[in-house]
């Protein structure tokens, strides 16, 4: 903030109650525009339409009528097709509902119910009264610290660097602590900053000694094959785990919820043979089978991995002009400012801003009043507490390029007053 | 077995050797039939393929689209669909994914792991060693007491007699032992033994006196609209238990699973608005939303529950010939011997055989080396021991009528033997 302290008081009155006026302007326009949602656009919807056409067979190659009861872990057509797409052994690979975070919360309740690999139930730790432990890089993804908090486990919050975790405190806390159970990730484009996984961390997190034994990795490629500026290699974490001796480590998630259609998509978990096969025996008592009408619609639709790329790139024509509109008033408006620095993605659903410490809250609440709905302040932090009150996600898929245009305006004039703000009453 | 008794042993041997010589011919046939599946036919599910057209428009009448992510407990369309169906408040339905049985599961996990109503988890008592109990009328679905098995409930067989569960013994025991903590119920049509509960055991069960105060019933209703003898009415559990003071007594279940598609239907829970709101709190952190699409394709191509209904006496014209066989082959087969009873059911997936005690294993072992694959003998009760070695479930939706009938020979004629030989033993 040195640029900032040669500021007088008088200039930064000015400056407030300049910006001030623009605001209450904008709050004469009674906008109603809305950047929370990391929603699909309706124009992305369209693309898959025809994905309802399908299938236009019902019997699998052993002869299996897709229509009827059978294949817990999903027809083998659909999993050699998404092992194909993520290089994961089909064997290894179980196919879910709808909804990844639905596998992941399973999954967790099932390691709380019944442990994993021979462990105790995580849950019994907490009947003894000493919690299980995860480890939640920061800011991420709202969902999974509500999975965690929601079943007991406490999360510790570890810094996202540019290339992943903080490794160095990743590792010194895994090693010291054997209530610590798993860590969160979501490996490329991760919600909300963009980040995606160096091989070095991949292979950091394959490879380090953890002092509990049932130590697991949740991997949520969420965005994988969803890529906007920048096509980005990932190291294969399952691959990488095995050859490190820890087979079982790492559970690999994944949807096609933003490839398709949200809440009506297929997703999977793959992981080593010993976790495939205790999620089997649990999911067994859960159910009898997902549906596979809608695993062979999706396969007979898609036809190839190379298609569904292909499919993904229209997809990111629909995603790159609402991006560069983010990207361009942030750069536009705040460049020359020190109120707020933001992530540039290549890909995913989000632009991460971080305003200056206790700014957030502030911005949200400001923008809000003038008719723009973002996140809320903290959202992306375990219990929803962000500490410096400074990291917003700005979703930009939603609205339409010019409704961004507009939305943008208005955060970033809302970043400036809530900025000028504080600086005065840090005068 | 007063008949039997008269009989003499040289008869019997007699008897014996002639059943052996017909057994014997029938495995040099080399069948492959299968009677152990609660299947519908490959002729029932292409009643369905219609549905596949739907839906022909995406857009709820709020606005939402049903492509998108949202709406947690199901589109309100669909929730009042069913809710009219079944007599339900919509208000108080959730829709689940493809499976009921996966609902029952989760509601069933998530009191382990957080309680209901404000109780302790449940998984709680079984780490102070004195587990959870549940109440399984007998025979019943061998799935219900997998999930007990699975999350470590103790189970506590009492009798299904002809109209529901032997109340006496009920009331008495849930009065007693406050481990009690619930009771799996199919009201209609019982899987096995096709018993429809009467309006007095409703009554009972919703009005009984619990030592428990987080009781649940858990009402399986998988044959709500199975009809293919007789319409059969069912009093309404949920209006019953708060009319009686316990509006969070009952859990209500249903599926589509056999009306179109297994495991590519939807589901739903219905129950009181505590039980509800509850439920919504712990699924809001497991998903975000289930397949609305597929909501809405069930409720474009029904229209109403008056189609839905007609559509169910489609389905019964296809199983009535199925059920036909399997009763009078029973009836010209051993209705003359003391060899074994059967239930005669309204409607369902199931007829349940009953064969002297200590046969059924031996039924179920001489007719899958003639080949005819049956249900395992005990698979009709909690952790498959029938103490008295006598039911056999018999499930004639997925043969042709062809194939039954030379199943049902092959199955008459093994019981003859199984019970020839026992009688033999004894003498």
């Amino acid at each position: 903030m040195e640029g900032k302290q040669r500021v007088s008081k008088e200039t930064l009155e000015v400056n407030l109650r300049e910006l001030k006026r623009q605001y209450k302007e904008i709050l004469a326009l009674n906008l109603s525009l809305n950047m929370a949602r990391g929603k699909p656009s309706p124009a992305q919807l369209d693309k898959s339409m025809e994905l309802l056409q399908y299938p236009k067979s019902f019997t699998l190659r052993d002869g299996t009528d897709v229509r009827n009861y059978g294949i817990l872990e999903g027809i083998p057509e659909c999993r050699e097709f998404f092992g194909e797409l993520l290089d994961l052994n089909p064997d290894h690979i179980i196919m879910g509902g709808a909804s990844s975070l639905n596998l992941m919360f399973d999954t967790l309740a099932s390691h709380c119910l019944f442990g994993t690999g021979g462990s105790k139930p995580w849950s019994y730790y907490k009947y003894e009264g000493t919690p299980v432990k995860f480890l939640c890089p920061v800011p991420g993804y709202d969902r999974h610290f509500t999975c965690c908090e929601e079943l007991g486990i406490e999360m510790i919050t570890v810094p996202l660097l540019k290339d992943g975790p903080d490794m160095e405190l990743v590792k010194k806390l895994v090693k010291e602590d054997p209530m610590i159970k798993g860590i969160w990730c979501v490996p490329l484009h991760s919600n909300p900053s963009g980040v995606c996984y160096s091989d070095a961390v991949v292979t950091e997190l394959a490879s380090m000694e953890t002092a509990a034994d049932d130590f697991r990795i949740f991997w949520d490629n969420a965005y994988g094959v969803h890529h906007i500026y920048e096509e980005v290699p990932l190291k294969n974490i399952l691959k990488e785990c095995a050859a490190c001796g820890h087979p079982d480590r790492a559970y690999y998630f994944f949807s096609t919820a933003k490839i398709t259609f949200p809440g009506a998509g297929v997703s999977l978990v793959a992981s080593g043979a010993g976790n495939i096969a205790e999620l089997k025996k649990h999911m067994s008592a859960q159910t009898i089978s997902h549906d596979k009408i809608n695993q062979l619609r999706h396969v007979q639709y898609f036809g190839t991995p190379e298609k569904l790329k292909l499919h993904m790139k229209e997809m990111a024509a629909e995603l790159k002009p609402r991006f560069d509109v983010v990207l361009r008033k942030l750069e536009e408006g705040l460049s020359e400012t020190d109120l707020a620095t933001w992530s540039n993605p290549k890909g995913g659903y989000f632009v991460s801003v971080d305003t200056m410490p206790g700014c957030a809250k502030r911005v949200v609440s400001l923008a809000k009043e003038a008719g723009v709905v973002l996140t809320g302040a903290g959202a992306t932090y375990p219990y929803k507490k962000d500490e410096a009150d400074s990291n917003i996600r700005i979703a930009p898929s939603y609205p339409t390029v010019e409704e961004l245009e507009k939305a943008m305006d208005i955060f970033v004039l809302c970043v400036k007053v809530a900025g000028t703000e504080k600086l005065l009453n840090e005068q």
